[in-house]
């Protein structure tokens, strides 16, 4: 599999932002021609399967400005500085649902969009929750819904589910309730 | 939940590439404030399920500029300027794959990464194959792999799948297998 490699020769910086970046590679192929690549920067993020005691996941439904509709989606967000997946997730979770959970846990990761993107999302099972208070960020608007996890597999099979990290949530909490999570 | 839209009131071209484009745009919140987001412009692109009659996925390991990794995917492509989905997902399977598709259908579609990117992805179930042969695009290098769906599942759950939309490949073709996709 070696002969699948490419090797960078040149990088053109062409975007640093607030949250994202944008640079052009040049890159040797593996036959020894060129070939240029756009490569969106992002830092990574975590998403957050939140089960209750009576097996519902929490969602939240929010404006997203680059899509124009309303998504149902599972709570995520990006690390701070340092901070650590874990804690990240359980902060995200917190800030934009008010649940707190006592246990989290990482089970998956997978690249977003590995043709342009570097963003890697990070998958987090979170239980053993109570519900204290939502404390969104200034220019976060958000309303949750709390769906059992079998709806949201009809939701999903239905082609309702709209957003792809959604869709893994939901099957991550459905193989969890099954007890076939490895 | 009329009250989670916003209003864009101002926006700034900073990038146009050859795949994508990057702005930002400045937006008016519910609460009347403004807050300026980072978008990716994306033309959206197609993943296909292909499932042999010996119930096979048709999978592809190639190295990915952004990631520095070589990835196992499903087939995907951007469709060329007014191709329908159907007609790129069938052509995508035949250049990277060799397999020729008779029966192509769309199952769902979902956003990549809808905090800062417009690319949505449709998934396409692909089946009744007869295998010609590969055709990639000069810059193109990968390695096709049959690996059966239920060795599939264990990999995702095993976290071995470091893809979100072969993630959710792998979930369509089981469903489908299962007779459980509506």
């Amino acid at each position: 599999m070696s002969d699948l490699g490419e090797k960078r020769i040149k990088t053109k910086r062409l975007y640093k932002g607030t949250l994202i970046g944008l640079r052009r590679d040049t890159v040797e192929l593996p036959n020894g021609k060129t070939s240029t690549r756009e490569i969106v920067e992002h830092p990574g993020a975590v998403a957050v399967v939140a089960i209750t005691k009576e097996d519902e996941l929490v969602l939240i439904r929010q404006f997203r400005t680059p899509t124009k509709e309303i998504l149902l989606e599972v709570p995520a967000g990006v690390p701070k500085k340092g901070e650590a997946g874990e804690v990240c997730a359980a902060r995200e979770l917190q800030e934009e649902t008010g649940f707190h959970a006592k246990k989290v846990k990482k089970v998956w990761e997978g690249f977003a969009s590995p043709g342009y993107s570097d963003e890697l999302i990070r998958f987090y099972l979170a239980q053993d929750m109570v519900k204290i208070k939502q404390n969104l960020d200034e220019d976060e608007f958000v309303e949750v819904n709390l769906i059992d996890v079998e709806t949201c597999m009809d939701l999903l099979k239905l082609g309702k589910i709209r957003d792809n990290k959604t869709m893994i949530g939901i099957m991550i909490a459905d193989l969890y309730l099954k007890g076939e999570l490895k």
